[in-house]
């Protein structure tokens, strides 16, 4: 983030935070010794059988944070998020923060972290960006457990016939590699397995990832990862992890990674992170038992989603509220008068000037982010991520086109100044809550065909003109319909940077093409996939990663994480 | 193990177990609030800065535990290890262990677990089995991230000049995967790095699992990655982890890693399990800061070698010992009647029979592994770890033939009864440490050439005549007298089945010649690794893996770990 030099780094800030011992916020939220287990003296997992003991407990109010299309500028999502839920707390109410776990791949890349910001961070930073509780560690032992048996499988003579040309489970890293995109294994004879095509995804774009984030509980878990498919015979037959008899061993590789994990934020305010599945192949929300969990322990749950409404909310309130029954009551739209001149045409390195035309023309981004949460039948406010070089006519721009259009708008201030940057963005979303002026409906019906789903999540939200389907896709959806999967829901795999599926055209795109160029069963997950244009799932290192700033001092702290 | 059906099963002992929370034990052991991390109710982390605390407290006695050749009948040496510490606190000793983390890899293959056996276990054993506190994913992680970051340089340009033929740094997974041995990786076009051959390695085969057990602090770790040989450029100049100024990254990676895990024995004496290098292509011993923060926080330190004394014994009296400054003052030498029987000729399916001449002629193999022990100049007592079916008449002729060469043997009954099962052991163990008739020298002087350091070992150690060097380790010991690398101490990688390089001479076999026909430069750990005949560094799965019975029951609990 671009802010003057006398302002102290995420990390610098994070150190210094006091933090409370992890078993204080545990004994706080009348968890007993036996619903939760230390991880250091900061990080706690919870264990699943508090949900049973909750469960007749009311339910708390679940705001969604969700964004405009993002850009280069940043838009501060989670930022927001953590603040809101400060200033939640601050002013008298009980709040918590559902968060995604960061992917180390993207932090050693070009991210360096991903926890928040400024005064409006979860802590302990350093450990949540490395490895955490162990979680995608456990998730990439998993899925590589399920390719190592295949390729056994396959070795040992292939019972099942698996057709190697046809196998789509490939393996995962937690890692930008891109030298692992395509590779070919089981080279060198006949005691090295059976020579093959494939390839290596990030560990947060595995389908394992999606489902420990939509699974109810450890049998639902269970009863996904045994209908995920990985290969098909050569008259294609689909065949599943339950072939192969791995789910079991799954389950147990996940034990404890299907806990939530809790922490704090830099006011204490307590926080679940836990999960983090690609928001383009995946639906790019945090776990549905967090959130849940969260629900049952507070009055008020602050989550996010993804990249922005196109993407993360549109598949948190298909996907996500589907999966686990939740029922939301807000959203945030956060928007950055950064990022929305970008949208309206200035570079990235003239971001600094004042240029009210070009927010101006940038607004129609919003807008249609606005018109969407509108279609879902929710209560919803823009929320203004308070950059330094903000000027105050810029500010007022934005207003008071809000205020003409009839839009909540609040100016937040929470990564200079914490909870209490976010006062009134906490009191507009306590009124609206309460005002329960809410109408909530899915953007379309799971029984409606494959074909008829993307055409509704492309006009509705993208405001696409058309949908064309590629011929292969068209064979894929017969096949799917053919194989009982044709009653899922869809999530979209599109740049996140367009409303359309170019990702060069910025603001509000109109009268524009979404292609589908493919389709992927998430059959464990419970959703198909639809890929529009080049989707990358193992992203690469930059020329100057971050991790060559990486180190840890003369105490083992670490250093150059932000 | 071939016990009788009545008897529990390892996984059942241990769940039925009563443990202690592990705040309590590391507060009888003197550990203050700063000095240590919970993992959960039953694991915690120790912190470097305990070492320095401790530092003028005196050393406790070193115990280390080797065997005879294994065989597929198995010694239980890991079972006598938790044995012998658990007896030694029965007699009223203060004793700690000092084990090897288990990889997940052998777990899901053939082994099913490795955490002591029968009333000699270490508990969690399911935890310990499965991700325990993360330190092989951690260990994993950073020898991927240099990978990527080595692959990502060569993708930008390749300033340092790697020459992609020469690239030694390979990928690692904790994983059995064969179809991973020999891969082919940056295929798909220029946006997927630069194509060359590779190929995965097990993690615990990774340099960085060695050097984290060797190493003496968080800084001298920092130094050893830096060392670290990936590659040579096309006029073979070694380049290293630290040209590509990745040393920072990996500390960061590995910064609780390289912190002692304790844990305790199913009779709550306490154990530090910590690091797991592999056996042959590496030096098989726990972590140096294990074995010494446990002297420093007890009277006896009980820890094991991987394999045979030939390979384990050896490498940790000549390379452990030296990297940590370690005294030993005792080595135990595991015996099983029916490894001594298979030594002798019998199959494995006729073990269940008495058969005290095959007995007799198996005895050549442990005879070698005594005079071993007595060239290094410590005492040593042969420990019988008794199984169901051994005869008395077998246990006699074995007793006899050791009081006969002047040799001290225990009959160890520590899998069925535990500590109590191993009184006379720890009552003879203390006799012989007091005696302190100890002269400890090591095989050969590092000074000495790389030949001669191997020759000394294959003469010496496995009692070979001769030792040949392929014409490519002549180039190779050529070159690396030239790089500097010459007084590193030699690490031998040998099949462990046989004193030869050949796995079909079991026994004692005479006469044989050792074969060198590679070796590696492991520069960060500080040895040079001497290959004789092939090694595996990749394992595949069985047939029917042990992954195949694992599960968990509807509470939760791990299913299928033995």
């Amino acid at each position: 983030m671009d802010q003057v030099n006398e302002i102290k780094s995420d990390i610098q800030i994070a150190q210094e935070s006091k933090m409370t011992p992890i078993r204080d916020i545990v004994e706080n939220l009348g968890i007993s010794e036996t619903e939760w287990e230390p991880y250091g003296h900061y990080k706690a997992k919870l264990s699943l059988s508090l949900m049973d003991r909750l469960e007749k407990n009311k339910d708390g109010k679940v705001i969604l944070v969700t964004a405009i299309n993002p850009t280069p500028a940043g838009e501060g999502k989670s930022t927001c998020t953590v603040g809101l839920g400060q200033a939640l707390n601050k002013i008298g109410r009980r709040a918590m923060i559902a968060l995604r776990e960061p992917s180390l791949g993207p932090t050693m890349g070009i991210k360096g972290g991903a926890a928040g910001g400024g005064y409006s961070q979860v802590v302990p930073m350093e450990d949540i960006n490395l490895h955490f509780t162990g979680d995608i560690h456990a998730i990439t032992t998993a899925h590589n457990a399920l390719a190592a048996m295949m390729d056994n499988h396959i070795h040992r003579g292939n019972e099942l016939g698996i057709d190697v040309r046809k196998v789509v489970w490939k393996r995962v890293m937690d890692m930008n590699d891109r030298s692992l995109r395509e590779v070919v294994v089981g080279l060198g004879g006949p005691l090295k397995g059976v020579p093959r095509e494939s390839g290596f995804d990030i560990t947060v774009a595995s389908e394992i990832m999606a489902i420990l984030c939509l699974a109810a509980d450890l049998k639902d878990l269970k009863h996904r990862l045994s209908k995920m498919v990985v290969a098909y015979t050569s008259d294609d037959k689909p065949i599943t992890a339950s072939d192969l008899g791995a789910e079991g061993v799954l389950t147990l590789l996940l034990k404890d990674a299907i806990k939530p994990n809790l922490v704090q934020t830099l006011e204490n305010t307590p926080a679940l992170i836990h999960g983090g599945p690609f928001a383009n192949i995946a639906h790019g929300c945090n776990s549905v038992m967090a959130t849940k969990m969260a629900a049952k322990l507070s009055d008020y749950v602050v989550t996010e989603a993804g990249f922005g409404a196109d993407l993360g909310a549109e598949k948190f309130l298909d996907i996500k509220t589907r999966a686990g029954d939740i029922d939301p009551d807000l959203v945030v739209i956060v928007a950055t008068i950064r990022a929305l001149k970008m949208h309206g045409g200035v570079s990235k390195d003239n971001l600094k000037e004042e240029n009210v035309e070009a927010l101006k023309n940038g607004l129609a981004n919003l807008e249609k982010h606005v018109e969407t949460i509108r279609q879902f039948g929710l209560p919803h406010i823009v929320a203004i991520n308070r950059f330094l070089h903000d000027t105050d006519a810029e500010i007022e721009a934005l207003t008071s086109w809000c205020n003409e259009q009839g839009i909540n708008v609040v100016l937040a201030d929470v990564w200079a100044k914490g909870g209490e940057g976010g006062r009134e963005l906490a009191e507009k979303a306590v009124a609206l809550i309460e005002e329960n002026d809410k109408n909530f409906t899915h953007m379309y019906d799971v029984n409606e065909s494959i074909e008829e789903k993307i055409k509704a999540i492309a006009t509705k939200v993208y405001g696409a003109k058309t949908v064309e389907f590629s011929s292969y896709v068209k064979k894929q959806m017969a096949d799917y319909a053919r194989y009982g999967w044709g009653n899922l829901p869809v999530c979209m795999a599109k740049t996140q940077y367009s409303l359309s599926d170019d990702p060069s055209k910025l603001g509000r795109p109109e009268g524009f093409t979404i292609t589908v160029r493919e389709l992927k069963p998430s059959i464990g997950a419970g959703f198909i996939v639809a890929l529009t244009g080049d989707v990358m799932t193992m992203p690469g290192l930059p020329k100057e990663p971050a991790a060559l700033k990486m180190d840890v001092d003369e105490e083992g702290r670490a250093v150059g994480l932000f």
